[in-house]
């Protein structure tokens, strides 16, 4: 045993049996009086991250890492603690000491068609937004196709072939006449235009052809509309609960549209478009007034602009985003654990029984994608979620409430890796979908929080996704990111 | 040759030379009178689809396509169309032909510390925000660092080491006193503390050292500080031009700095926290009033919230976007040509002369990642860019003006991988670097717009990148994730 600095042999071996068995405090403590115990080495030239790499003990190798422990140092076997942890296979030591850089993972991106509400049903030929004439004479235009909103919830019916499925009624000119006409508080929103895809291929053909483009609108009414609905088929009704009624959207002709648009998306056509007008109609119930002098706005661009209409508002010198549709960046993340077999989900009171899901939370100012992942899963204590009573009452919390948790955990991250992004309109979100892994494994959610926070293994994640009788917990259904995310990093492929 | 249904030998020729050729309008034209034409065989069983693919006619190809042209036929070699395109090394081509699926791309993602405005420098500590007592004792504290901002101008000095650089100034309270005293218009953002690796590790200790942890705050003012400024350093200024003035900051400490953070990031701290400050700040100055009844707010949560005064506003029924920072998620492009060995830039009146740039424009409501990509390539005309003499006028604008790049082109995109993303805070957008491949070639800016687009091959952005002096443009500055994105395409890992 090699003594010297003055350290007693007895005071070094407590020393390397507290990194041994992985005493984080006892090791902390003893470098505060003795900073030179540090590299000082015992038995067979082992000291203490050696010891540490030996025995898993991830938080007392990120201690001494921290009090710059020498990575470099062999012991009589010529390992140094690198050697020494894969040896033994403790991957997520190794790890940390293999670079100083955070070491990228190499997931496979997900399928874009794989995602619910991604598919682009609609070219949105924006460049026809300011040109009134074209939008006059497709809206009356006998061929255009009119989606009806009541406050914000879409005029649907029930699906024949599949249970519990809508389809959203596409209404012709003549069937949207009366609203039309009558209601003056309704709100029109150009969507696009039916996609071709040759159109961009025989531009020439095409300009000639614009009598063949069919247009769709949405139109957001939030008034009595009685007299509307009883000249209408009896099966229509407006879906009322965004959620989860959004996600129960089908297609009525999905079999055709298929073939046609297999290069574009598999999801749902008309969740895709209803993400779209819902999104720009809510953010329009919302943002009436200018946030800049509070002055009224009128509506421009075919739905997709507000303008203060107040002369002297410094919202009208150059072009700011007080005028435009708000989009809210959101990152949610599957959080693996060292070992990368385990992966963290977390449960709200407001969840339905024994559903778990992935981590989420708003992307701040000021923060990349990577460092919002990261912020969300380590900070102390996250953005506050509401009260589960305020559920029904907003549509913006439906989404933190429902299918986004915001957990207070104390864990650090390192590598993330971007898989897919999905719209969310509820109201208007754009879901960033990551994996990362944590660089710790305890979860020390706060006691006041309502949350519960797990690390589930492979093996109960895969029974959770084919709904065995032996699940302990259960997944957001198949049409949200947090959904795609585990079953992405399961491997499984298949539509489940 | 084999004839049949009625086609004549020299329509058939015809029909194969067009194709052969590219000649997309001929095929089309011909294909309306005599669709049978499709599927023809001429000479050694080669049809249509096999000429364009041995030619390498992309746009013809596709054309057959769209008219369900056989793939699986072979010639008397036995060679389909895409063992032709393979064989000749068309690769475009090949990989049209090769699925079904939008093939993936397959580059690294971009490392993070590479990227300007990214480095988290402080815990957010969000949990805080609300605690009043908290906040109230660290504003007093002699150790506090406080920011200060001018119309959203920051307060630096020159570095004294660096030509053209700038430092933050960190101010003391005791040197911000007088401005907290007497100026009533103020805004108090609080940042955040400074990150200390180990104090999520050592939990237990951190809780006794709260007064060690060193709060940031940012003060932003909108009124006369010349009293003020007269009590600093004779070297201090506001950094008027944030364009491309917060490109210039650097850190005085930032040898010392950086084996700490080395694991976090390379990036200049002060930029990532003004970043932080400055999208907050600039949230405050547009959004003073409650967009949704037009009333008057008050601030909370240090900064991050403003409630409506209005007792009865529905904002208050739930929790809002409309009370929240607003952060705006663009995406910004790298366009790939199908051989993989150009890229497409642009350029608008307005940039430096001869700098070209990426692509890039906002997500709408309603779309992906990947989908907001397609779109703003693909779309006939995208969003209206402002015109050059609004560019000093606008905060918000910078943006579209100076390194975005919203352009008209036709060009249809296939697979899409997302790269890394950037804070930029002119005013808070979040930016989403992609690199994508075009399945079209042709450019057809719109004759009305100012912007240039060019194709660029391998060779002439590698001068551009080594500013060699037979390059034929120039790149945005190493801050920009455009030049990220086109040095990573590129290859290059030095710090160009
Ligand atoms: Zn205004
Ligand atoms: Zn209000």
């Amino acid at each position: 045993m090699s003594v010297n600095s003055g350290v007693s042999s007895d005071l070094l071996q407590h020393f390397l049996d507290a990194a041994s068995r992985g005493d984080s405090k006892k090791v902390t403590m003893m470098l505060k009086h003795r900073p030179e115990l540090l590299n000082q080495r015992g038995e067979r030239g082992w000291g203490a991250l050696m010891l540490a790499a030996r025995n898993g003990q991830l938080e007392t190798a990120q201690i001494l890492l921290k009090h710059r422990c020498d990575t470099s140092v062999m012991n009589s076997s010529g390992q140094t603690a690198r050697d020494v942890a894969l040896f033994w296979g403790h991957t997520h030591i190794s790890r940390l000491l293999s670079s100083s850089e955070v070491p990228a993972l190499s997931y496979k991106p997900i399928q874009e068609c794989e995602v619910y509400f991604n598919r682009p049903v609609l070219d949105r030929m924006s460049q026809k937004r300011s040109d009134s004439t074209w939008i006059s004479k497709k809206l009356t235009s006998p061929g255009s196709v009119f989606l009806l909103f009541d406050h914000l919830s879409p005029l649907v019916r029930s699906a024949e072939s599949e249970e519990g499925q809508v389809h959203v009624c596409k209404l012709r000119s003549a069937a949207v006449q009366e609203i039309m006409e009558n209601h003056q508080q309704k709100l029109l929103i150009f969507l696009g235009v039916q996609r071709h895809r040759e159109s961009s291929l025989m531009k020439d053909h095409e300009d000639d052809d614009d009598d063949a483009l069919i247009a769709w609108f949405a139109i957001g009414i939030e008034e009595d509309c009685e007299g509307f609905l009883k000249t209408q088929d009896p099966g229509c009704f407006f879906l009322q609960q965004a959620m989860p009624g959004l996600l129960r959207m089908s297609d009525e002709d999905a079999g055709q549209e298929l073939r046609i648009t297999r290069l574009l998306s598999k999801g749902s056509r008309d969740a895709g478009v209803v993400a779209q007008a819902r999104s720009v109609l809510a953010w329009h119930s919302r943002y009436q007034f200018c946030p800049t002098c509070g002055s009224k706005t009128k509506v421009e661009d075919s739905g997709y602009k507000r303008t203060c209409l107040k002369a002297a508002c410094s919202s009208l010198q150059g072009i700011h985003n007080t005028s435009y549709p708000r989009v809210d960046p959101v990152v949610i993340m599957l959080v693996l654990h060292p070992d990368g077999n385990q992966c963290l989900l977390g449960r709200k009171k407001v969840f339905p029984p024994g559903m778990f899901s992935c981590l989420a939370g708003f992307v701040e100012p000021g923060e990349s994608i990577e460092a919002a992942v990261r912020r969300e899963v380590q900070e102390e204590s996250s953005v506050q979620v509401p009260d589960g009573t305020l559920i029904t009452s907003s549509l913006f919390i439906l989404i933190l409430a429902t299918y986004i948790l915001s957990i207070n955990l104390v864990l650090q991250v390192g590598a993330v890796q971007y898989l897919c992004s999905q719209v969310w309109p509820m109201p208007s979100c754009l879901m960033i979908g990551c994996i990362c892994v944590a660089m710790t494994m305890e979860i020390n959610p706060d006691q006041d929080e309502i949350e519960e926070a797990r690390w589930f293994t492979r093996q109960q994640v895969i029974e959770a996704l084919v709904k065995d009788k032996r699940a302990v917990f259960s997944t957001p259904p198949n049409q949200t990111v947090a959904h795609q995310l585990i079953k992405h990093w399961i491997g499984f492929n298949s539509n489940l």
